[in-house]
């Protein structure tokens, strides 16, 4: 069989280039960093968007739309913030045809615009808890981007909340991590992630607490999923987010905000996709499953629409592909490299016996089915199969993790994966010593596995990992 | 009763601003132009992608994401295109804290990067025709902003195509102005356009048609409503898209672009606003009936949540207000400027007597329903009164639009409202004249009401008037 991408196992990065490539997914642009996001890779987007959004709008945020451009005052106005994103900013120094008396900036986040206009529109304790959302693109001038991964310019959604007390803020911004980020990760994309809490070095600039979502890529590295901060007062007093309270006094509210890009598409690639290009959890497949005519023949043609209006009555996403002029292999190809979850062949042979043949790409499996058992059999598929994927991407983490005592060991363990270290072993030094040698503490979890409340409870354990 | 708004009859720009602050649709953004588009003007947008994505799904057009930054030598390569958009361009200059080698253009519409694309993916005729789609922010530097009618960053959805033939492209490009456009502004704002042919005075900067739907605002003027342009090889040229031909010759493309934006939310205001707010056609209404508590009693909650649910099950978008602690004066003036189509109020004394008062937004209608016929009466007044929306906005455009024979006449006309006159009576320098007086041509159509397919036809109708 024809190689068709740079196996996984020799070159993983060029692999994972490749695949982007041809399964069409997304081309570089002409300016440094930028994507371009191809129908094939853009259509898994819109159903993460889709899913995404509609857990978001069931945490009760509704969606809004803030500037793209920002005054360049408004960084200013948080010291760490500033601080954190001058590096990466994008300005623009002219417009209209004329030089701006204030540099404008890009958004590389919206933390401070959403700040100033959340200062307008609270007033007292029945205008909270504000909840907004906002599906955007952003900006980050990356020097060493990777398609999907860190892009110049990338979409994401971006929440941003206000509320009363310290209490609400934090139980808000971990709601979002286990019931809009977690469950979607899991459920949607079958990722198991890691939810934690990043050390104080790896913070958000201007948080309080940031929490995590990181999982397990197919090398072992890792890849931080998503995020959701706790900013304290920080924004609230930098933009004077305030509130009169119900017994009269004006008190600073307590902000949080919280984001997942298309980096998850990198991570979707690197964790389910194999040598044969990219398998899609079929939960999340924007085409479940594709009927192949293999060449054309008596009745062929009637058994494969028939088949079509069969599986999208039961409500699977299904396409026909009666392309019978181009050959059947290469068809097959550029499915598998898309990753479809299920094709469905229909061929004058196995329609003679009453059969059309079930090829499941995410467990190989390939065998004739009953036409009229074809419905069952392909939704029973899409289900095992999504379940496959996620048992094994969390069986390769478990495989690639180990509990490790001291630095030095989990140092080497990261080499390969991931090592559980107690935090205590590790500290702000040893931090600083893991990171010069490329790995970094991805999250501190509790004993348990759940996360933590402050950076100071005992026996936290460290995750370290090389990562994205 | 207490003024709500500036009244439209008093002062119709002061109106428009009143309304969209005081419904809450968006605030001016801290840089010049820009809008923040809140919760309530951004489920509107979301009605309108979803229900505008669903026909250009159907138009066969698929989804893809291009970056925001454009080189600024891109725009170059089509002479009238970096012409007409030159003096609107946002340039970013600096960018990771150094100076840009080229300075980069924040994209004012992406003909020119799609263009760059389509060279590389189309290859031989099997590749088109080639129908891609964006949702996407562009920036258009603006000297007289005006909310959603002129922002200097607006969102749309812009399709480019390329295609093998003239005739195919041209065929494409009216698909979309009267399948995709017409049918979903018609259909569900409820505004009735006339689609037209762009003067070349009037069209886009590299088009070689134009083509428009013209809508009449509550004051008499123009606003377009959306615009479909075939591009001729204009752009194929520029950016080299060739292909194949089953004769195997080399031959460059056809291409067409065609957007629309959020302008039309301010459309829907100036067509179907009135001076207690926003009436929203019920097709389109995010929420299109509010069940108000107008106060607490016995069996009162349960009624409401009962009817919310038997509404919800009938398919109606419906939402429950129970804040017996507002005063229901307060809340029924802020439905009302939100514009959501059908009031139920729910009360201890209407309740006594078996029954929920039915207010119609859209038609001031006002009666007691029994329980058992909410459903029915509701589901009704929804469809009746998307009807009369649709009805109301077409009688005044009828009301407002004068035929007459001479250029004199008709700017006289275009004072007040629309004037359909002879093209021959206007022609290029009449147009000129016209432009003076702050009158244009908004297009031309044929004496049927056809949209022409040359700017030389016989007999063609020039449609005069001020315009947004």
């Amino acid at each position: 069989m024809a190689r068709v991408l740079t196996p996984r196992a020799e070159d993983f990065p060029r692999w994972y280039q490749d695949l982007i490539a041809k399964a069409q997914l997304a081309d570089n642009g002409p300016v440094r960093g930028t994507m371009v996001i191809r129908p094939t890779g853009y259509a898994l987007w819109e159903r993460m968007q889709g899913e995404m959004d509609a857990r978001i709008k069931a945490a009760g945020a509704e969606n809004a739309y803030f500037p793209l451009f920002i005054p360049e005052s408004y960084l200013r106005r948080e010291a760490q913030h500033v601080e954190g994103f001058s590096p990466e900013l994008a300005v623009v120094t002219h417009a209209g045809g004329k030089e701006l008396a204030e540099p404008i900036v890009v958004r590389p986040t919206s933390e401070t615009i959403f700040g100033e206009f959340m200062a307008k529109w609270v007033d007292s304790y029945r205008d909270l808890p504000l909840l907004l959302n906002q599906w955007a693109n952003v900006v980050r001038w990356e020097l060493r981007p990777r398609t999907f991964l860190r892009t110049t310019e990338f979409l994401w959604q971006e929440g941003h909340t206000a509320h009363a007390t310290e209490a609400d803020a934090a139980a808000y911004a971990r709601r979002i991590l286990h019931h809009v980020y977690e469950d979607f990760m899991v459920n949607l994309l079958a990722i198991p992630v890691v939810p934690g809490r990043k050390t104080v070095g790896e913070r958000f600039a201007g948080a309080t607490n940031t929490m995590t979502l990181e999982a397990m890529m197919g090398d072992g590295k890792a890849l931080q999923m998503g995020t959701s901060h706790e900013l304290g007062q920080n924004f609230a007093k930098a933009f004077d987010i305030t509130y009169s309270s119900q017994a009269g006094s004006l008190e600073h509210c307590w902000t949080t905000s919280w984001g997942s890009t298309t980096r998850m598409i990198g991570g979707l690639i690197m964790v389910h996709g194999d040598d044969s290009g990219l398998r899609i959890p079929p939960r999340l497949a924007p085409v479940q499953a594709n009927i192949m005519v293999v060449k054309a023949g008596e009745g062929v043609a009637e058994a494969a629409a028939k088949l079509r209006d069969e599986l999208a009555a039961a409500g699977v996403r299904v396409t026909l592909d009666d392309r019978a002029d181009v050959p059947f292999g290469r068809r097959a190809v550029d499915a598998e490299l898309k990753g479809i979850p299920v094709r469905i062949e229909v061929g004058p042979r196995d329609l003679a016996a009453g059969n059309a043949v079930l090829v499941r790409r995410i467990t190989g499996a390939k065998a004739p089915v009953p036409l009229g058992e074809v419905v069952a059999a392909v939704t029973a598929a899409l289900k095992a199969d999504q379940q496959q994927l996620f048992d094994d991407a969390l069986a390769l983490r478990e495989e690639r993790t180990v509990d490790v005592k001291t630095l030095g060991d989990a140092l080497e363990a990261a080499q390969t994966g991931w090592a559980r270290v107690p935090w205590s072993a590790v500290g702000v030094e040893g931090e600083a010593e893991a990171n010069g040698k490329a790995v970094t503490v991805r999250c501190l979890i509790r004993p348990d596995g759940t996360v933590p409340d402050a950076d100071d409870e005992p026996d936290l354990v460290a995750i370290l990992a090389r990562a994205y």
